[in-house]
């Protein structure tokens, strides 16, 4: 079978290998499609070859088909379609203890720690896996990782219907929280720099605003009477994006915490304390915002078509890529592995 | 009766007024005890002009005894012993039709934005006033307010039995949250660079760090078994204190920011991303956060006589200011008005 390893800076070699075997308590899993995540983009542009090396199959927001079961596997059917939550957690730290497996102090990340899902057959312990139903696209079922980011990043907001929502940035995971959040029957405004994106967002039927043009914070009071967002999300990682998100945000309103900000920016804690703001980091998932992103995208609450730029065969995963390097444009690129 | 005018930079003028008549809805207080708050001394150092001008009244933190009603005012006794929550909201802001009424947003606070209580008689709304019982000393009573302050921090926190807190800052504020989080179980530790706070802290019962000699976020992980604070009370206001704060902080745990950042600090995101911390605005009070203080002094939940470093009379009320001025040590100076 194939698999395709990062092997330094932009480069990836297609090798053929022997199909791996599940161990004790795994799954074997031909892998149907393999999503790029912004986590593979850096990677492939060299950011993360520290903690990856220099012989790793990258990728983990994949579908498959279950081809094989290693002992004590005995609650999976062969052929069952699925979907790998990649998180495997030590059991063992102070975060586990207190059921938050998902933050782990020593989390291995699947696709990153490990090996990955950019090859044909993927081996991952049990409960990582999550199954879909049949007649929904295998396509379609590699959404469900970043679905799940919005998903959580949404359920930490404790939004509720009619809520005004402002998402900052419009890149595949702002514009997945703008679909999840009005889903759950928010009143989503997205900001976004750029026009194209803006665009995209305008055919979901999405409100939109250029920080470039307007004055995001004073805009959203304006159009909420004077409140405000009662909830913020910001996905941009920039130093603007958290100055609007604490100009943007109500009386005793939430920011969710999205982005990764590798600076520290400058926050304006007055703020905080004056109108009883709160922050909220949001990492990943857990095992409900699986079931809730299946749920969602099996009942076509997300417009995957629309989510899905382009689909490319492993061989050309470099070419993927690229073209992801060169269009910031584009939602989400897909690798068919099968 | 006498009253004090703030006059402008470090001036007091007493001076001799007619007493105030309560106006409708409206109750008359003969003032017994106002404690000089941290806000009060910011007036009388000239940071506050623009917003009280050079013939203010101040002091809100007080106790007194109900000395007439206004019309319309049917549910209160003459000679009843009481506290204000000095609090004066529009009704008709977002924040208000939320019903977070303490953090209006045209929010006016009695004794800042209005005459306050450094005076012998002041009147006030009926909705500010407050009952402590008749066998609570009035100088106790005097504490009710920003005891109440420290009450909100605790309980916007979540507070639970058992858990670790780091209260970052041990003025009088600083102090009080360590005293009600310890009243509700919690094990305390408090951060501070003044070695005579620290005695203060220790006498107290309390752990503490100077963060000039200890690493404050290492010293909390090992302390704790490799977790970390469960609850941070960020109440320096300083850029150390908000490093502090996240490196201090467990996974999940929660930062309450008290206090007044005049300038935005450097905050890593990064790590609230990555921990999923939550930070947590806090102003003034809730009507039950003046309860649960009045309960809690009126059980000896909070050492009194120690947090009051002295009491001076109305006509002294300079030397009071100038000497907390001088000993940033001091914890609560008490103005007598009675």
């Amino acid at each position: 079978m194939k698999a395709a390893y990062y092997t330094g800076d932009r480069t990836f070699a297609i090798e053929s290998v022997q199909p791996p075997a599940p161990g004790p308590g795994e799954v074997a899993v031909d892998v149907a499609y393999c999503g790029v995540c912004g986590t593979d983009l850096h990677a492939y542009l060299g950011h993360m070859d520290a903690r990856i090396g220099f012989h790793r199959i990258i990728g983990h927001e994949m579908s498959g088909v279950v081809q094989a079961l290693g002992d004590g596997v005995d609650d999976m059917e062969l052929g069952e379609h699925v979907v790998i939550r990649p998180l495997d957690a030590c059991g063992e730290c102070p975060a586990c203890d207190a059921g938050h497996t998902h933050i782990c102090h020593n989390l291995k990340f699947l696709g990153v720690d490990t090996d990955g899902a950019f090859q044909q057959r993927w081996c991952v312990p049990r409960h990582t896996v999550h199954r879909i139903p049949e007649d929904l696209p295998l396509e379609f079922g590699a959404l469900v990782e970043p679905v799940a980011v919005a998903c959580h990043d949404v359920r930490r907001s404790r939004l509720a219907a009619g809520e005004d929502v402002l998402v900052i940035g419009g890149g595949p995971i702002g514009m997945l929280i703008a679909m999840v959040a009005g889903q759950a029957g928010a009143n989503v405004t997205l900001s976004e720099v750029s026009e194209q994106r803006l665009e995209f967002a305008k055919s979901q039927g999405f409100q939109t605003l250029n920080p470039k043009e307007t004055d995001v914070g004073a805009a959203m009071y304006e159009k909420t009477g004077g409140k405000g967002a009662d909830v913020v999300f910001e996905v941009s990682g920039t130093q603007p994006g958290v100055d609007t998100m604490t100009e943007a945000v109500s009386a005793r309103g939430r920011i969710v915490m999205v982005a990764i900000h590798a600076e520290k920016p400058q926050v304006d804690m007055f703020k905080f304390f004056w109108r009883e703001i709160e922050l909220l980091g949001a990492r990943v998932y857990e095992a409900e915002d699986f079931d809730d992103a299946i749920d969602l995208i099996a009942k076509g609450g997300i417009d995957c078509k629309a989510i899905i730029t382009d689909v490319r065969d492993l061989d050309d995963i470099k070419s993927a890529f690229d073209a992801l390097t060169t269009n910031p444009q584009a939602m989400k690129s897909l690798i068919k592995c099968s």
